[in-house]
């Protein structure tokens, strides 16, 4: 069907993207009503991300359906990074009336196909006009009886991990932003994020003791287990695995060092950890360790002189 | 102080921000961390709004905290429509760089006075970058053991009634779109909704059969819970009261119906309700029944010839 989001009209829209989402499991009343219910084991872990056109994504580089996959990704990572069972998403889009119906269907259809790889459900959220796209989306975790694993418990003596993927998407921004395409495999992970669905969850039952999802840059978000944890992070730049695709871009940009992708690139939303020794979930690469001393990040036993993560304004 | 948000930056904004915001109550962990997390009695309500710049409100007409307060208010409304009792808010604004710091501040006040209004707290958000500005609020509301008030639950020999304002924000942007500022009660009305908090509550507690924030109109939101429930609603006209405000605007446009403002009129977030005869609760205005026959919203026996309500796009 083709036309705009202007021509299908708000109800249509909504009857459209909400067609084959359903309730059932912890959902006990899903779209359709002022506010959707949900029946949690434990306590609701919740929190909100928001991407804009030009500024996070673009339609040229970026189909609709990334836009909903990444949309939805980056704020499920974020209840993971808490140790909690992801359950729900709400999405608001907020879009140009001329946008094209094709375009919302492929984006509702993204929104579908995350959800369904991150384990949650679609229970409600909101359409409205705007000069350009904004997505809001806010997810729902459940403790269930775990306590939220925070950026405050790391404590020295305990190693530091992660799982998932760094300085991908990063890679692909570069190339992107310089006009090339490829390789493939960073240009997809710009797109949308691989987040290790399950692994935070993991984590909090091995008793990880401060947890963060890399969405600044792996030094930026290390540095605020440093800060809010009051300890010294030390990476040991040898357990970095650099991948084939990050040191072709890296010498295709001048021959820049591939690592500094992974200590600064966001947006893969890879889960860090610490974790007591001998108990690191299988999966995740050990990278360094907490000591005491003044908050900081350290890269073999330096602090890096690189540009560190990414901030809005 | 003074600046733009671009020259404060991402962390300090969101440090002014949060400032006056603290954990406690159900808030077992609040701003700061990759998500708040909170302690509920009962099942979780969550519903989501956005307001667009030039959409839903407009800088020439709201100040900032008026933003501020009709997100929170807005989204708020939805969670009282359920029954629940609200909880807490998220709050996601995205913003151009160069938005003067003390809109930025002056929106920070409205959301924590509307949140103090209201009974919730702000556990988290978000702070991006875009071309105009776009505010997401989500609210978590606690159901507490009562079931959900849906729109699906009236039936037959019900009462129809309403508590708050209906078509005042409707009175006010028809002056102020036609370039005047009084009376100045329609025009406050229409920049900050003055929602029925706590209502929603008492209302679930009574019994109601149905519920629903009145925020496109009432006939159009009666409409969903006619359609929802199967039922017919039958409106008495002679059962509104028509505020002297109203009544000015009706005049000095043109002479219209007044009703109107009360019938198609949103954004004041009345919440009406279905309730057994004699268990109204105090404060709300009975104005019509629930009937057995095809979905419909009648006024003194007669499908009304007016516009109803708004729908985007």
């Amino acid at each position: 069907m083709s036309g705009t989001a202007g021509e299908i009209g708000e109800f249509g829209l909504i009857a459209r993207i909400t067609a084959g989402v359903s309730a059932g499991g912890p959902v006990r009343l899903g779209v359709g009503d002022d506010a959707a219910v949900l029946r949690l084991g434990g306590d609701l872990a919740v929190s909100t991300d928001t991407m804009v056109e030009n500024v996070h994504f673009r339609r040229s580089w970026s189909g609709p359906g990334d836009v909903g996959r990444k949309a939805v990704a980056a704020c499920v990572a974020d209840a993971e990074a808490m140790g909690a069972v992801p359950i729900a998403v709400v999405v608001s889009l907020a879009m140009p009336a001329d946008t094209p119906t094709e375009w919302v269907d492929g984006f509702a259809a993204g929104v579908q196909l995350e959800c369904d790889r991150a384990g949650v459900r679609l229970v409600g959220g909101d359409l409205t006009t705007a000069a350009e796209i904004v997505v809001t989306a806010t997810v729902l975790g459940d403790q269930g009886g775990l306590a939220p694993v925070t950026r405050a418990g790391a404590r020295p003596g305990e190693l530091v991990a992660f799982v998932g993927r760094l300085g991908w998407a990063a890679a692909g921004l570069a190339v992107l932003t310089r006009g090339f395409r490829s390789p493939g495999a960073v240009v997809v992970a710009h797109r949308v994020p691989e987040v290790p669905y399950g692994e935070g969850r993991i984590a909090a039952e091995a008793g990880a003791g401060a947890m963060i999802d890399v969405s600044d840059g792996l030094l930026a978000d290390l540095g605020h287990i440093a800060q809010a944890s009051g300890v010294r992070i030390e990476l040991n730049s040898a357990a970095f695995e650099i991948a084939e695709p990050q040191q072709a871009v890296a010498a295709a940009l001048g021959g820049g060092d591939p690592l500094n992708f992974q200590l600064t690139g966001g947006d893969d939303h890879a889960l860090v950890a610490t974790f007591a020794r001998g108990h690191v979930p299988e999966g995740w690469t050990v990278i360094g360790e907490v000591v005491a001393g003044d908050p900081a990040v350290l890269v073999d036993g330096a602090v890096p002189e690189i540009d560190g993560g990414w901030t809005h304004f």
